[in-house]
C-alpha cells in the first residue's frame, strides 16, 4: 500500500518552518515525486525520505516554487549511486526549462529524460517501470501558465480464491500467474481464465494532487472517490477571492467544496500563502463544508 | 561601518538547521552578497536580511552549493520593486551557468548583468555604484573548478582637522569636498590639497572570504591584517586531510594556521561538511593555533 508524505505545504516562497509544496508517494520501496521547489531536498532529508527511491518526478507547471529545487535534488541523487534513467514528466511548454535546470547541474552520472505531457487534454501515463498496477492520469488546470493536476492510481488485484482454484483442479504453481491476470493452460489442456479463480474487482487506491488552479468543476470529477485529495488552499479569508481569481488560485473553502462534490475520503490542504501564518485557525469552520478536511503541515504522512 | 551576517555555514548540502555558506555584507543600507546556494533566500529571511538592499552578488565558483539558490533569490528580489540593474560577478567560466540560472526565472523586472572576473590573476573591482570607498579584490584559489577568494575593503576617510582648516583660512563650505579627497581653490586663488587639513591615512576595514580551496600560502597574504577572515573548515579531524587534498578543500586547522600567518584579527570558520554534526567540539583545540577562531553558526553577525 502506498506511503505518502507531503514534504512541504508552502506556496510562492520557501520559509524557515514551511517548505514548498511537494508530494512524495512511495510504493514497494520505489517512489514518485510531484513538484520540486527550492529546498525540497532539505525537506526530504528532514522527513526521512530516501532520494535513492525516487524513480520519476511529475511537475505541475513552470513557476519557480514548483521547480527551482530540481538542480539541487538531481545533484544530490547523484550521491545515491544512481545510474538508471530518471524521468521528469511536465506540461509540454515546461520542457525547455526542465532541461535547462537539469543541464545546470553540469552533468549527472545518470540520464535525465524530460517527457512532455499534453496541456489541453487528459492523458494516462502507465508507470510500468515502477509497477504494472500504477498509473498517473492528468487533468488540465486553469492557472496563469499551463498546469496539470495529477491522479496516482494503484490498482488492486482482485482477491484470489484458493477454494475455487482447487475445485477446478488448478495446481498451486499456476496460482501466481492467474492472480496476476494471466490465463493458464493446464497439463490436461484446459484453459483457466483469471476470473474463474478470483473475486470481484476492487477499487484502486487513488491519490489526487491539484495546485495551482482556479476551482474548476472538472476537478471534482477528477478527484471522485479519491482516498486522498491534496489541493491548494492559498487563503482562508473569503475577502481574498477577487485577488485569487485574478492570480488563478483558490480559497480553502473552494477546495472543501470540490472535495465534497468529489465524495473524496479525505482532503489535505496545502500551498498556503506566506501571509497565512496560522492556516490551522480555519480548520473548524472548513469542516462544516467538508468534514474530512485537514490543514496539512510539513511532513504530513499517511499509509493508504 | 559594515554589518556582516553569515547567512549559512554549510557545505555541499543544505540541511534543515544549517543553510549553505553565504555572506551578507551591508554598508550604509546597501549590500553585497557572496555565494548563493539553495535556500539562501530562506536564510536571509530567517536572519532579517532585506533582499531589497542587495546591490550585487559575487560567486566564488560554479558548484551547486554556491549557486543553486540564484533563481529563487532573483525571483524574490522581483517582489521588492527593484528596477535597477543587479550585477553578478563570477569567475569567467561560470558566466554561462549564471546566465542560465538567471534566464530560468522566466524574466525579471530588472536587468541582471553577469560580469566575468579573471580566474588566473588578482583583480580589483571598485564598487563605486555602492560607495566610492568600497572595493572588492579577488584571489585565484585552488579548487576542482576555477574559484576566487574575495576581499571586501572599505577605506576610511582620514580624520578631518578643523583647526588646520581654520588656520589656513578655509571657509566651512569647502570642508566636505576636502574631506572627500578633492583639492579646492579658495576665492582668493589659493589651492588647498586634502592632505593639508586631514590627519594620516587610516587602515581600511577588511573582510576576507575564501572557500572552497586548498590552503594556499597566498591566502595568508590576501588576508593580511583582516578585521574578519571567513574561511572554509570542512572537517576538524586530521585523518580527513588526504581526502580534502584530493577534493581541494582544507581542514579547520589549515584555516587557523592561515589566520595566524595573516595576522588576522578574527577568523570565522564555515562550509562545514554535513558529516560534521557538531563542529563546535573542535573550537577549544583550534584556539591553540589561532586564539581568534570561532566555529560559526548560521546567522553569525558582527558590525566592524
Amino acid at each position: 500500500m502506498p506511503d505518502i508524505c507531503l514534504l512541504g505545504t508552502g506556496g510562492m516562497l520557501p520559509l524557515r518552518d514551511r517548505f514548498l509544496t511537494s508530494l512524495y508517494y512511495e510504493h514497494n520501496g520505489r517512489a514518485v515525486l510531484i513538484d520540486c521547489g527550492e529546498g525540497t531536498q532539505v525537506a526530504a532529508a528532514a522527513h526521512g525520505v530516501k532520494l535513492s527511491r525516487i524513480e520519476c518526478i511529475f511537475i505541475t507547471h513552470s513557476h519557480g516554487d514548483h521547480i527551482f529545487g530540481l538542480p539541487g535534488l538531481l545533484s544530490s541523487i547523484s550521491n545515491t549511486g544512481r545510474t538508471e534513467e530518471l524521468r521528469i514528466f511536465a506540461p509540454r511548454s515546461c520542457i525547455p526549462v526542465i532541461n535547462a535546470l537539469a543541464n545546470i547541474t553540469g552533468g549527472l552520472p545518470y540520464p535525465v529524460s524530460a517527457q512532455p505531457l499534453d496541456e489541453d487534454r487528459e492523458s494516462d501515463i502507465p508507470l510500468t517501470f515502477i509497477d504494472p498496477l500504477l498509473t498517473v492520469r492528468t487533468l488540465p488546470l486553469s492557472h496563469r501558465v499551463p498546469c496539470l493536476g495529477y491522479c496516482i492510481e494503484l490498482r488492486k488485484k482482485p482477491v484470489f480464491e484458493p477454494e475455487r482454484a482447487r475445485e477446478l483442479g488448478v495446481p498451486v504453481e499456476y496460482w501466481k500467474a492467474l492472480h496476476s491476470g494471466q490465463s493458464v493452460t493446464l497439463p490436461g489442456g484446459a484453459v483457466i481464465a483469471p476470473g474463474q479463480v478470483t473475486g470481484s474487482q476492487r477499487e484502486p487506491v487513488k491519490v489526487v494532487y491539484t495546485t495551482d488552479t482556479l476551482p474548476l468543476p472538472e476537478i471534482a470529477g477528477f478527484a471522485e472517490n479519491a482516498d486522498l485529495f491534496i489541493c491548494e488552499g492559498m487563503y482562508g479569508l473569503p475577502e481574498k477571492k477577487p485577488s485569487l481569481d485574478e492570480k488563478r488560485h483558490m480559497l480553502m473553502q473552494d477546495a472543501c467544496s470540490l472535495a465534497h462534490d468529489a465524495g473524496a475520503k479525505r482532503l489535505w490542504l496545502t500551498h498556503f500563502s506566506p501571509a497565512e501564518k496560522e492556516p490551522e485557525i480555519y480548520e473548524k469552520a472548513l469542516k462544516r463544508i467538508f468534514p474530512g478536511v485537514r490543514i496539512s503541515s510539513d511532513g504530513e504522512r499517511i499509509t493508504l
